[in-house]
């Protein structure tokens, strides 16, 4: 089909509420007043269509508008344009739900590995995957590829920069790429393990693609992104580099984008391998229900799509393993920086980490 | 100074808000337990401070907070992720403002025509500038070029894409704008204005890539991006390309970001010569007080860059012309697309439009 079904939840009595909706269909397409396009086509094909709207509560609705695909021309950050682009300076509306079929979903591209392909990867079988972060940014190069290290040592899956890790003086993305990615390599020689580091890419088209290839030439395994930062454009180009990309949600928190629908659903559908967002019962207050609703819909069967490993964190702890997989099943990547960085041997408590989240082989 | 000061207003009791702003300063600075925290200069120097704490009514405060501009690296993304990215994910805080010296400014970058420049450019004197859109997308190349003609032949100042206009099937990129740059330079040969066309950058790294050769080559003297949809590291990248920047608010109704902030300072700060917003009575709900709010603090003196252009847009009308030269004074642009294009004869008002602005230079 031509079309993708966009979802909002929209504020409003039901006297407004049509023209209201009409309005929102027009200002997601063509966004000039309907009777003045002169183009049939557009008229007939690209004005979007108020499909269905149900109420939500007393003050609120629940309105289905069905929007052309044409008018993303399957590009990532032109498909958050047109979902939401000028909506956004609306106070009435959340983005809520986007629903399309298999064929439209494959020409964004999807994840081209999820959650099987990372596990393959690792050589994780079917037990949780684990994850740590290289802190604080203001270290020195030194510093970090030591840390690397050990969390490589001690088996960790996947070590990905801090998400504040960029091209700082303190540790430019070249030389801390090269030196974590040799620390890296070392413990993988010597365990056996298949650790993947995944270097945070920021900055605007040029610097990106300078890092993009420094990242190459070094034979880096993964990559982090943060979508709403670099735009969901740079997600989507990434997801052709031949490596699985990690998404931040940092920015993502806009109030009026369902977490579920922006990390489980878009993120996912432009390339995302994995969606990191905020566990609960950390420094953030993402409700259970939620955090629930996020890891089921990057899971969950959906337009023909690879699943994208969930990956909560923030103030996780790993005294907290078995409490998460319990919750969430096993197939979730555990990302856990700040509690082993406060531990006497950073070493000893990541090897704790890793044989707690082996022993989850069997659970969940 | 090696900092700057950042505002948020934080919903809270007396009781609690030291702690929080506390955690507020370490999760947009080192983002771990500071107690855990080896090296002694990241400790003194990048760790987030919380420098005032003042009641705001009953339930809120602003805090103010100083972040060590090493952790920005300068680079726009960057200064983003470090002013709100994980914040951005807690529901209890805005991010109201943000100030820095001089030296920090400049190394962002900041306009390089600014106000100024653009009216040396299309020599407009000391009147207000006039802008207006190609709509509506879906249309093909031809009808975009028809309809650019006619307004750069009535003198509009500034031609733009629709946002909604990327690299679709319907007119892609440089098709469309190869084809517009020559309706408008065609238009400006006969009538001796010079009218500029900015096309819509829009894609990952790679397409935009793309699209900036294609623009440079075909004497684009404009261009147009989205910062929070493309990344406001694209826009600060493009504003060394030697052409003004108009920067377009899609995505940028982040209910948790001031939009005197963001439009008014941040995305100029990144090098946007002109920032469009939505104006009150139109079809959005930005009430005046705001709407003067951002347009002074677009062009007010701050931290030694030029002002940018403030252009008030959506749902405007010509017959509210010197309402709001009235209202906003000259250094304004007014942006009219539909209304345009809902007249029996287009370019007949779009000259009409031109003409009640140049009557106002010696108005406001």
């Amino acid at each position: 089909m031509n079309r993708m079904q966009v979802v909002y939840r929209v504020a409003g009595s039901a006297g407004e509420i049509e023209a209201r909706a009409r309005a929102i269909a027009v200002e997601q397409s063509i966004e000039m007043p309907p009777h003045a396009v002169r183009n049939h086509r557009v008229s007939a094909e690209v004005l979007g269509r108020v499909e269905q709207i149900v109420a939500d509560g007393p003050d609120h609705f629940l309105v289905t508008i069905s929007l052309a695909l044409e008018t993303t021309g399957f590009e990532a950050g032109q498909m958050m344009n047109m979902l939401f682009g000028n909506s956004s300076l609306h106070p009435d509306l959340t983005l809520l739900d986007v629903d399309l079929e298999v064929q439209a979903a494959s020409r964004f591209g999807g994840p081209r590995f999820g959650l099987d392909g990372l596990r393959r990867l690792v050589g994780a079988g079917k037990r949780p995957l684990t994850c740590t972060a290289l802190k604080p940014q203001g270290s020195t190069v030194e510093e970090l590829a030591e840390l690397a290290g050990q969390f490589a040592e001690a088996g960790i899956d996947i070590i990905k920069d801090d998400h504040g890790l960029a091209d700082q003086h303190s540790t430019p993305f070249a030389q801390r790429v090269a030196a974590v990615q040799e620390a890296v390599d070392a413990a993988n020689r010597a365990s056996g393990h298949r650790t993947l580091y995944a270097p945070s890419l920021t900055g605007g088209p040029a610097r990106q693609r300078k890092q993009l290839t420094v990242a190459r030439e070094l034979g880096v395994g993964a990559l982090l992104i943060a979508p709403m930062i670099s735009g969901c454009g740079a997600l989507q180009e990434l997801a052709d580099e031949g490596v699985p990309i990690l998404a931040h949600p940092a920015l993502a928190g806009a109030a009026r984008i369902s977490p579920t629908l922006l990390l489980g659903k878009l993120f996912r559908l432009f390339g995302a391998d994995a969606v990191i967002y905020p566990n609960h019962g950390g420094r953030f207050s993402f409700a259970p229900a939620l955090c629930r609703d996020i890891a089921r819909t990057a899971r969950t069967a959906w337009a023909g799509l690879a699943s994208s490993v969930p990956v909560p964190a923030g103030g996780m702890h790993p005294d907290r393993v078995e409490e998460l997989v319990e919750f969430y099943g096993r197939d979730v990547m555990l990302l856990i920086g700040g509690a082993l960085l406060e531990a006497e041997d950073t070493r000893a408590a990541a090897s704790a980490f890793v044989q707690r989240v082996a022993l989850c082989e069997h659970r969940g």
